[in-house]
């Protein structure tokens, strides 16, 4: 028996998010399909670092499994990639510990969100951006960033419907950058751990703080209220990526 | 009576191609519906600065279509943006002298090139680049990228079918540079004209040479001899993007 990790690549606006789920095209479940496939069908199952939204990106998620299969990583990783639609593609396979789970064994993850700050957008980026138009204050939204950089109680920065008993969570990194002649914004980032939604809800109060439709001193009341309502809206899926999970 | 110049980006592989063509769905034909929806039936045409073939990219084509319509240029802009599908994207509109033709008035175009040269790509490559897995000798490639820069006999490197009586043209440009931790390979082309083909037959020969599969010294006799079946493939069209067409 082996235990194989595998890094992944995906494009969300092709899958209802990660996890398997019947009657929708998941990534989960393709990958299953075709690793069962590989494998003459062994029952595989992928426990994967932390599932993501129906159309949520990732560059660099990490997904392992078990297998009785004698095949050697770097033809799995062949095998997988001409298998597999272009929408998904396998970066590595490695082969682990048996005990190594990625739910349980990363160092947190760093999460991407992108905006498209002006009035035109190409079409390869309306596929990756949000698209906003009019001013935004990106000072503004960088002095927002760095108040939510720490260890907070994040209540009011999760869906309504997200269960975790704890709301609080360490934030390594949260930063705002521009590229493309100031066109795209880029919201970085990495934490040990994630609430349901939390970098979007992050993302859409980012912005409504630089748009001037909500005061920079909300930060400090949403980390200790953790009211939810007062926050800013959840920014769209396709502006988030999962750009890597860190090891530890 | 109006002539209004439209500047276009487009995700080439949603269409045959630019130009219109009963049965097929391609970008000229798709902008002229939604043209002919806004100004109210009128039968509109657009003259083009050079049609891409299918597969084809564009971040700034340009066309331009007369029209009897008084509708402000910002209203165009935004009125076709929301009307065409997400796979083409108006980025300008202008109002131009009636006699202006893009086709004839251009000072050139840059065609850029991309080649991902890594065993594993992420799905958004891709839509863009093509993929190739192997050693490619980038200094042999910009080597011979020089030779071509200048007025040449470029017979070698057209489609066998291209009717064009003259193959002499010239070129400003011809550079490859590294992208993304030397993973991905930009030839960017620039140029009065060009014949059909010449960009991906250009980008195959290169690529064939930095693969060691064809010498250097090739260039020299393919602009002496004009000779096709000489020269290295034609790249494959999703790696192809129109960038700019250079205003005179």
């Amino acid at each position: 028996m082996r235990n194989l990790l595998l890094t992944i690549a995906y494009d969300g606006a092709d899958f209802s998010g990660w996890q398997r789920n019947p009657g929708a095209r998941t990534v989960q479940a393709t990958i299953e399909a075709v690793l069962r496939e590989m494998t003459q069908d062994e029952t595989v199952t992928l426990r994967v670092t932390g599932r993501t939204d129906a159309g949520v990106h990732a560059l660099g998620q990490l997904a392992a499994f078990k297998t009785e299969s004698a095949i050697a990583e770097q033809r799995f990783l062949r095998g997988l990639n001409s298998l597999l639609p272009d929408s998904v593609s396998i970066l590595a396979v490695e082969s682990v510990p048996l005990d190594y789970n990625p739910r349980h064994k990363n160092a947190g993850k760093h999460y991407r969100y992108t905006i498209w700050n002006h009035r035109e957008i190409a079409p390869a980026d309306k596929r990756r951006a949000w698209h906003i138009y009019g001013a935004v204050d990106r000072m503004q939204m960088a002095r927002a960033a760095r108040l939510l950089v720490g260890t907070h109680d994040f209540a009011a920065f999760r869906a309504a419907d997200c269960e975790r008993p704890s709301t609080t969570r360490t934030l390594y990194r949260v930063t705002v950058s521009e590229l493309q002649a100031r066109r795209e914004l880029r919201i970085d980032v990495e934490g040990t751990a994630f609430l349901k939604n939390m970098v979007r809800i992050i993302a859409g109060t980012l912005l409504d703080i630089g748009r001037g439709k909500l005061p920079l001193e909300l930060v400090h009341e949403l980390l200790e209220s953790g009211d939810r309502t007062r926050a800013g809206i959840t920014a769209p899926p396709h502006g988030l990526c999962l750009v890597r999970v860190l090891r530890p």
